[in-house]
């Protein structure tokens, strides 16, 4: 069972869906902890808080859901319909052999935290956040753009209170981004920067990640915030499509399946291109559910 | 944790609001498992069956929340809406004191039969709900009166085979209607036969209903369908108010609190008028939440 933990358009459903359709659906299910929202769209604006807040879910719902799960248990989970932005009536989830549970705070309790064999947060920098906000809210949710910019502003206290502490307890923290140091183009794609903490058992990239043998990623030790050494895997999104493919099969061979391809469902992004650093992300996250991390 | 089991317009409903007002919605929460239906109305007229079939039912899910109910766990309790035929946004339920879970199937398995503590099956003659169902559905469920009779034979086989067969698992029985030996009018008051089986501990009536105490009510022993002996109390329904109050007022101070007057909210029928067979019924229901049979 593996969570992935971030703010609202941190890239969640991107990052889940390529990991669940190379699983395949027969082994694999999905659940967004946003259809354990307590509100309508239209109830939640007369409620002091946002959906980030704790207290604007089934929190302890959501942790006998994630227990049931954990436990091979179906379970009757509630769904919000983003679309309409109404609570709709719920459908049944059966347990298989991977779950995948993604959303603002599947991460917030203890209890809900000990469900999972691997924990991810992603700490995409806020104004990469607001910009995919911005173009997924007005274009799939049906709002206005001062509607979407008003709902950041609001949720900014509560992302904070909230959702950015549970970065401390992931196991993987995925950072999409552009990269610092450098002065890339607008339009060139995103970096990622992948933190490896040996709270798990993380596969071991020293050798096939050797200096120069890609250029699109290389690992380097680092410090984690609280000053502990951790693995630091960059994935650069200014390389060539040649040496990006080089370096997917390079990992996809090492991680994922050697007598297979890279599957074509890894790395894809809303617009249809694909991402680099977002394929060999998912390949660590399908490596550490098939293998088993712990 | 109590279960009222019976067929559909059994006057589960009816028993079971006076029971829950009688101890006080702070204290006592009840749940009906018309609810855990799969499909909306609509949706039901293509499926070979009836809501009588445990297949129309999410029953594992059923059979999951009563665990947790009985646990001291909350619940996210689907919703179906009798009036529209859907189903709707699920609500949390909180468990409280005492449960009582009523519907068409709260007995049907092993598992949903071991959450509770005192079990009820409505044993009403066929005329009689057939009576009842007729009134409801065309008054308050908006069916046609045909509509009501195809439903009501198109579910006579899965009463037999799914409804009926929880009588066997029931720690109290009761039939309301008329008494098959007499030839009373027709708008005689319905009597109730109550079966006591001494699968939990009952309470003692025998000094309270010794014979020429009250002509209400009477306590005999008799033969269960299976040949074991089983205390059956008999209320009548033909006897005269001044009667019927005061073999209440006997019974209430027996088994409830003698400290108090007949609870106004007890015996309770539909049109507004009171039963004394109801009454004493939902007496002995109280009793045993309050008392506790085990």
């Amino acid at each position: 069972m593996l969570a992935v933990a971030g703010d609202s358009a941190a890239g969640k459903t991107t990052v889940t869906s390529g990991v669940v359709e190379a699983l395949g659906s027969d082994r694999c299910v999905s659940v967004c902890t946003d259809d354990y929202q307590r509100f309508d769209r239209i109830e939640r604006q007369e409620q002091p808080f946002t959906p980030l807040h704790p207290d604007c879910s089934y929190i302890a719902i959501l942790e006998q859901h994630l227990q049931l799960l954990a436990t091979g248990q179906p379970v009757l989970k509630p769904v919000y319909d983003h679309c309409t932005g109404r609570r709709v009536r719920p459908e049944p989830v059966e347990p298989k052999d991977f779950v995948i549970v993604h959303g603002a705070l599947p991460l917030h309790s203890k209890l809900a935290r000990a469900c999972f064999d691997v924990t991810v947060f992603l700490d995409t920098p806020e104004d990469v956040r607001r910009d995919w906000r911005m173009k997924r809210d007005t274009a799939v949710r049906g709002y206005g753009r001062d509607q979407v910019t008003a709902e950041i502003e609001a949720g900014e206290e509560e992302y904070v209170g909230f959702v950015r502490p549970q970065r401390a307890h992931a196991d993987v923290v995925v950072r999409f981004g552009p990269i610092p140091s450098r002065n890339d183009p607008r339009d060139t794609p995103l970096s990622a920067e992948v933190l490896l903490r040996p709270t798990i058992r993380q596969p071991d990239l020293t050798e096939i990640l050797a200096p120069d043998l890609t250029r699109t990623a290389h690992l380097r030790l680092a410090r984690d915030t609280d000053g502990r050494p951790v693995d630091s895997l960059h994935i650069h999104g200014y390389t060539t499509s040649e040496e990006n493919a080089a370096a997917e099969k390079i990992i996809w061979h090492a991680l994922g399946d050697p007598r297979t391809d890279v599957p074509a469902c890894l790395g894809i992004i809303a617009s249809g291109t694909r991402s680099t650093p977002l394929a060999i992300t998912q390949m660590i996250l399908l490596h550490h559910l098939l293998h088993g991390p712990r």
